[in-house]
């Protein structure tokens, strides 16, 4: 047995979930201390914000207009976000609800709603609780799962909206103080998120217990309703969001950048709190949403496989947490790695940031190996076996450390991977920014030539991980893989939504009318803020791949499946149906924001005709339509994409049978895969190639600009095209693959007993 | 047995072929008709184009200066494509040289070039002939085949160049006198191509029987060659010629459309006549070379599976050839058709153009089933077996004539929704072109999404496809499917060739200074040309997915796995890996016509600006450097990109073994025909969309237009984004899927003997 006890296991992850949220709490009241109202303008006194000098000072830090204006600005974004997240709730709850009836009655009606116990599947000769409960259980959990990740999403927003202004303002101080502010609010959302996660997930399940006690197949099949509920509201965030942010930026840009000549965030362009606010709802809401998505779903996965193996078996209660304590390794692996961007060292410059946020990423790799070395070790008998397919396999404690390592160190090669072919430091973006001398033609093919190619390392990477995990742990090797990609989630979210917070702080500097040197330095913060996102992207869809294919394991097992062979025409016609998918999707998204863009275009132009003044900073813009616009269009536009991933598992398992389905899961992970990564690059490559123009950095740079130079335009179409790769259709497509499988998992019984009527009926 | 006996078939299939030849240099002389020289003007006489008094005259017939400026501007042409051609060929020449030594080594090794003769496979108790000598005959036929394609290719590059200024000189006379001329061309290269391809194969197998006697199963492996060679020669001629024509397509127009704000094909444009040059190895030889592949692998397909079904094993000879039958009743039944555009039928106003072409499509469809119908009749038995991955299926006749119907249908709705994306008489190119009014960027975006979106219609008209024939037989279903949608070749290239041609002639038009009224006939078939264009690729990516997947099936069955399970990881990272090789890929060839682009770019500003008096039409362009230009980007550029793809399958096979080859084709497969789609589709709607704006048929085009507004610069930027998804990348996608199947296919042996080196020895 494993050395670490069944108390001490019971012990340790809520304490590690509890330090994780006490940390969040602290980094949350030290942005705190810097007051967004007149006459208190500073934290001052301590080191790195709190206690000592300040590093630069300049401007009046207690001008009073500018603080005024800027907790204006805050206001009028925090309100337009939370008025935005609280209509798309209220129809996502709607859905939710009927969704959760659905799951209901589909599983419920696999033995007939009968109410009796049921001979288990897997442990032989032991009686396992009847299916009508595991239908309810299953029900619960997934609106556990859908209000854990609303909830982590909202406050995600609700930190960001807090700290963006708190960030421009520390920004008169120094390009330091303001990437502490920054960075401190992406670690509350980052520390919140990861361990309420883990917390919520700990309790459900010793909740659950009290109910299924010695039957931990049905405990942990009813669980994986967590993942769900936390992917469909991640699907409809993603979606929404992205949508909204796209389409009032896209549609601020095209106004204000190419046809007025007015900078980004300009006051005086009607889209531009709309364009504020999607950051938030997008970025930060439905990245928050996804990434805890994927995080509940390998859990989800892992447990469920664990569960027939000898750990549920054998009734092992720490190896059944191994992915638990994992994840509770991860919190304090990233608590210790934080401090290392707060308070071990200082950042003075502005080219010391960007290697600042790499220096995060590396060091909770090395000291998350460390950590899943010690757990692996602890939490693991030295041997033990795996279910794989109908047989078990034996797995030694070593063999699992390298599964989850292997994951985690996948996901450092993806995200450098990803920072060489969208920083502007190297020569990907920069030829791309070249190509734009010869006009926006050539910025488009150089930009999807980047994003092709820049698929090839990451999916060699994703294929090792995945042949080596499976080999040693079969399908549960591949979850743990995956949670080991997101083991050091919290640094992960802290870098991504670090981003976000310091546009949305540069926007507010312009609109306040800082001087120059403020926005320069916000700029300075963006301009990695989108490497990266970028990064925060690959690993995203990285874990989604190996996330989708653990619950596609996952799925297999349960729905009785022994051999999905391509040479059967019901699975090869899933097979590229399910590759079509990912294309029909963007087709969807990509056309909402289009239009959606268009009608934001009319409007701002509407504006700038009509009220008078405007132009000349006299007239005042009706920011509120086009913030209705967003919103309403966002709504609207959801649905359908949202009723394409949602529904497809069920036509396809219900009409079709669990083969088809199958196939449909591999066709749209191995096509998704690619599409979603090369999307997200292309953005960001064409996004950091204007700012390498604009900020005319080098000879070759400045030889390219300076802005409203031919190449510059040139460079802002290619932009305005990758938004929505990048921000809409690419980050939904990780969504699309994770919540088809993991759907496809929870009514696996479903579709097993009464799936395929139309072959059944042919 | 069946009706037909076997000296029947013996008969017909040459003669069908004959009847076919002899139909094209019918065709070639009527077009002859039309003098190129002064004084001589034009065939006049008889009723469409051989004795009927002119529709519509104008202009003098016989201005001794245009036609000679038009001969001029024709040679020019035809030397540039044939002097590229020659260059192209010798490093070819280079390459199948080495790769059929690799054939005959590899091949030989399997028994290790042993000259005993060795049991067979599937007939049981039989002797076959030595692998030694299989070997050397798939050399044989590799080179056959390799040899059938250039000489295809380069054909069709001479008939259409030949062709091009007669329908200059045509228009002259009305937009239907020039219709039939391009149509005519179009439909030499066509019969030829067609008929060609059976006559080569069908005497190789009577030549290759005389050595092999009674053993079918080694006559028919050998004879996949034959599609290899003819695959080989097609990849490099698509990705050669792609590049080629994009190159300076692009070149040309970034320069001088965009800049110079000169008209399309302007004879002072240095690039003008490398354009036009890349019009004809591109769009002409390529597709040629591309269309006769797909040709000869589905018949390699099907031929194969024949082989060791009861066709081969009991020696029914009629059975064994009826591939080959339904290919010459689909000679037959596209030349009734094409008499139905050219003869029964006269074009006399440019919207008669595109239904006329449609019409080809739909009378072709339908004469084919009736003709497929029969044959199945008269050359197959009521009831025979078919191999089906070990065990043999029993299939009827009419089942057959199923496979193949449906395959052809499948072909006609893939070719209707190409034309309803890619039309501009239809709501999404109007769409496209509407989202210009916001320039550039939204113009991207809603193209994009159409090509994505234009994938669900065709995916799912395969995935019905696949499943109906495999289920009535197998995967000689599947290949004989493929067949029936290539049927109706001669017709679909005729329409295909017809619109390079018209392209070619409008271009004359303009460099030899004729009217206004001229450019705008030529334009308007053009136009049409550009919709057939798009039509003619649906096809070819269709067929390509059934074909390949019937090789896919071939290769499977002679490397003897029974299972390909997507559950086990050998096969899972090669399915993801193959769906990554299509961006990889996309990428080379992108980036390639990117970088040349550049150059010609560069070229073509610094004649500008070095040779004084050419913008004034005083000075003479030096259009031999441009074509240098794109002739040496294309050659250098054309290798990476072929050797991904010729390697890919020998590395994976040799090193990983048969069960990852496998998962790479289905993934490739899977991935690769919805990139083709999008792409091919994308850049046709571009295409249209900006013509749609010049063109100004209705009050919206009006609206957007005219040429030279910001919208009509936001459609050229489209349009030029598009021209190398839709012309280089696009089309190759079919080439990599159908290529490394077929390859697979053809050193199954050898990978079954040898392969898996790196599994084996870790």
């Amino acid at each position: 047995m494993a050395i670490l006890s069944e108390l001490a296991t019971e012990v340790l992850i809520p304490v590690a979930g509890i330090i994780g949220i006490a940390f969040a709490i602290v980094q949350w009241v030290l942005v705190s201390r810097v007051k967004v109202a007149p006459g208190a303008a500073s934290s001052s006194g301590s080191k790195n914000g709190y206690g000592d000098s300040l590093i630069e000072e300049e401007e009046g830090l207690n001008d009073h207009n500018v603080v005024v204006k800027c907790a204006e600005i805050q206001l009028a974004i925090s309100e337009g976000a939370t008025s935005f997240l609280f209509t798309e709730y209220q129809y996502v709850g709607v859905f939710m609800s009927i969704f959760a009836v659905v799951i209901f009655l589909f599983l419920g009606s696999v033995e007939g709603f009968s109410t009796k116990s049921q001979p288990c599947t897997y442990s032989k000769g032991k009686d396992c609780k009847p299916a009508l409960f595991t239908a309810l259980f299953s029900t619960v959990s997934f609106l556990l799962g859908a209000i854990t990740s609303l909830v982590s999403g909202f406050l995600g927003m609700k930190i960001a909206t807090y700290a963006n202004a708190r960030t421009t303002l520390e920004a008169r101080k120094g390009v330091g103080k303001a990437f502490i502010t920054a960075f401190r609010s992406g670690a509350v959302m980052g520390f919140l998120l990861a361990s309420s996660g883990l917390v919520v997930l700990y309790i459900t399940i010793n909740v659950f217990s009290l109910y299924y006690g010695d039957d931990w197949e049905g405990l942990f099949e009813s669980i994986t309703g967590y993942g769900l509920g936390g992917s469909s509201m991640a699907l409809f965030g993603r979606v929404g969001g992205g949508i909204y942010t796209k389409a009032a930026d896209v549609g601020a840009d095209l106004v204000g950048k190419v046809e007025k000549n007015i900078p980004e965030d300009d006051p005086r362009n009607p889209a531009v709190i709309a364009d504020n606010v999607g950051d938030n709802v997008g970025d930060i809401a439905g990245m928050g949403s996804d990434l805890f998505g994927s995080y509940a779903e390998s859990s989800c996965a892992a447990l469920v496989v664990a569960s027939i193996s000898s750990f549920g078996i054998n009734h092992d209660f720490t190896g059944m947490c191994y992915p638990l304590l994992v994840s509770s390794v991860g919190i304090i692996v990233c608590l210790i790695t934080t401090l290392f961007a707060t308070d071990f060292f200082e950042i003075k410059a502005v080219k010391e940031i960007e290697p600042a946020l790499k220096k995060q990423l590396i060091i909770s790799t090395a000291l998350m190996t460390v950590g899943i070395a010690i757990i692996s070790w602890l939490a693991l008998p030295a041997k033990f076996t795996i279910f794989n397919f109908g047989a078990q396999k034996e797995v030694s404690n070593w063999g699992l450390f390298f599964c989850v390592s292997i994951g985690l160190w996948a996901g450092l090669i993806i995200g450098f991977v990803t920072e060489y072919y969208t920083s502007n430091a190297y020569s990907p973006v920069q030829d791309v920014a070249d190509s734009c001398r010869t006009g926006a033609a050539t910025n488009v093919i150089f930009g999807l030539a980047l994003g092709y190619k820049s698929v090839i390392i990451p999916i060699f990477a994703i294929a090792v991980s995945i042949y080596v995990s499976f080999s040693i742990a079969a399908m549960y090797g591949i979850a743990v893989a995956a949670l080991g990609m997101l083991s050091t989630i919290a640094t992960g979210l802290a870098i991504d939504a670090y981003g976000p917070i310091s546009d949305n702080a540069g926007g507010i500097a312009e609109m306040a009318g800082m001087s120059h040197r403020i926005r320069e330095r916000t700029d300075a913060l963006d301009a990695a803020g989108n490497t990266t996102a970028a990064i925060g992207k690959g690993f995203a869809i990285g874990s989604a791949a190996l996330v989708s294919l653990a619950l596609f394991g996952a799925f297999v097992s349960r729905a009785g499946v022994k051999v999905v062979d391509v040479l059967s025409p019901k699975v090869f016609i899933g097979l590229i149906v399910g590759a079509m998918l990912p294309y029909w999707f963007s087709a969807m998204t990509m056309k909402s924001v289009g239009s959606a863009a268009l009608k934001m275009v009319e409007e701002v132009r509407n504006q700038f005709k009509n009220i008078p003044g405007l132009m000349e900073g006299t007239g005042k813009p009706d920011y509120a339509t086009c913030v209705k616009i967003s919103t309403d269009a966002s709504i609207k536009e959801m649905i359908p994409p949202g009723a394409l991933v949602m529904l497809t598992p069920l036509i396809v398992g219900t009409l079709f049978g669990v083969e088809t389905l199958s196939g449909v899961l591999a066709g749209a992970l191995v096509s998704g895969v690619q599409i979603a990564i090369s999307a997200s690059n292309t953005g960001g490559a064409w996004d950091n190639a204007k700012k390498y123009i604009e900020a005319g950095a080098s000879d070759h740079a400045k030889e390219l600009g300076p802005k409203g130079s031919d190449c510059h335009k040139a460079a802002v179409i290619g932009d305005t095209i990758g938004d929505p790769l990048k921000d809409t259709s690419g980050p939904s497509l990780n969504i699309l693959i994770k919540l088809m499988a993991v759907e496809s998992l929870v009514f696996a019984p479903f579709f097993a007993t009464h799936g395929g009527l139309l072959f059944k009926y042919l």
